[in-house]
């Protein structure tokens, strides 16, 4: 897709304010004691993760309170009038588990989303410093340097990345490990910082399952300005809108989602995990 | 163990300086553009690797050349006279496709070994620039501040970190999977990483197998220094020495270990993976 007739550039400007903000609460609670609360699906969340998304979504109601705002952990804003086609997805830590265990690739993940579309994503690393941002049809940056992803022409070739085996079960699982049994080699533990991986041209696969909206949807412009894919499964675009009026915002968005720096590998890739026995 | 008594200070400076010289060729290479060849055991290994243990062993050689040096890379050269008794068991990147893949959680580990005991490690991850040192009998420390590992009163409560669950086969899985199924939170993904993780108080457990002793020996007083427990699966001391003239080192020693934060933890962890069914 091209990017909307009134996007404006001050967008940009004010993504990269939101993960200057979500930093200052990360790195002050980072590697430091604090309690961890279990939330209903099991995962769990802390202070950092609250405060974080409270600091952004405050800059979003001051600067665009039209825009619509989707958090983990503070839910949904509806926007107003025209403004309500846009809508920012954050999830101030991706990788709680590993921040409350003080491994600095968790990452905060800032989208804009446009009528179900992510127009602009950012994933942002505040220890290690290092912020990817994606605009559709513009190339993505690291800290400001342009990226492009690597050509990987075999999946026996193919560095691939999940967060964690266990994040696939039943069907899932056996289509993850035939993917899984095809590559080079697996690798496990990154988050959001594998698709960041993936942008810069250091792996060739990153495949999960079990996401929510704010889990990716700042990860695929970031991908494909880099010149990868990134979509659902059987090859669609991660594309997600909640039903006008919605409260319950539990379910009914993609969950599964294959990136790939190569768009030829992208292909491949969706072809075994579609493949039926 | 205690210290033997001709233990020099100047070896901790010396294992200093072996960490400096491995971090500038690890930089030279991170995120560049490298060949990736692939070992006899499957395992990759770059130029990286192979230069960093060069410019350590040139250290060692110039240095302390009575005494022995086992690399990953470059395999082992006996030491002479009373300095036999001291052997360097060096691996230049811990994680090498950590590294291959660009992320920053690779570590280059040192370790001095007295008549097959560890008596000094080092942790050096030269991209966060986080240096972790154990010396038996004195605190560990990161960046030069001391570190203590935290309590952890119940498997139940734990996070535990492995770096990939395809190190374990057979029983090792069977064992590994009880222990996992019994833990707050597995998590994978760190190589050497978990370890300091560890010993900084921010992780409870770290259970591995397949490992070699140049994957281990530096571990150990990084992880004592702090108040944890690391040992192999049986609960014992994670000791090994080449039989003198041995050539073929490629088995014959520990190859599960299992690090624990907090003592009573560790004890926990080790019935649990010795539970018979």
């Amino acid at each position: 897709m091209a990017l909307p007739a009134d996007f404006k550039d001050s967008y940009v400007d004010l993504a990269h304010s939101l993960a200057d903000a979500a930093a200052v609460v990360t790195r002050k609670y980072f590697r430091t004691t604090f309690d961890v609360e279990c939330k209903s699906d099991a995962s769990p969340v802390t202070i950092a993760d609250k405060q974080a998304e409270v600091a952004m979504r405050e800059i979003i109601e001051r600067t665009v309170p039209e825009h619509g705002i989707f958090g983990e952990e503070h839910g949904l804003k509806w926007g107003s009038g025209a403004g309500s086609k846009y809508m920012w997805v954050l999830d101030p830590i991706d990788g709680t588990k590993s921040f409350i265990t003080g491994k600095p690739l968790f990452g905060t993940l800032i989208s804009l989303v446009y009528e179900g579309s992510p127009v602009l994503g950012i994933i942002d690393q505040p220890i290690t410093k290092e912020r990817w941002l994606g605009v559709v049809g513009r190339p993505t940056t690291l800290n400001g340097q342009q990226l492009r992803t690597r050509p990987c022409p075999d999946v026996g070739l193919a560095y691939l990345y999940a967060t964690t085996p266990h994040m696939f079960s039943g069907e899932n699982e056996v289509a993850f490990n035939r993917l899984r049994d095809s590559v080079r080699i697996p690798m496990y533990g990154c988050d959001c910082y594998a698709y960041g991986l993936l942008a810069a041209g250091h792996a060739d696969l990153v495949v999960e399952a079990d996401l929510k909206p704010y889990d990716y949807m700042a990860l695929v412009p970031v991908v494909q300005g880099a010149g990868g894919v990134m979509s659902d499964w059987r090859g669609r675009p991660l594309v997600w809108q909640p039903t006008p009026g919605a409260t319950d915002l539990k379910s009914g968005w993609p969950g599964e989602v294959c990136a790939a720096g190569d768009p030829n590998l992208h292909k491949k890739a969706i072809e075994i995990l579609a493949w039926k026995h």
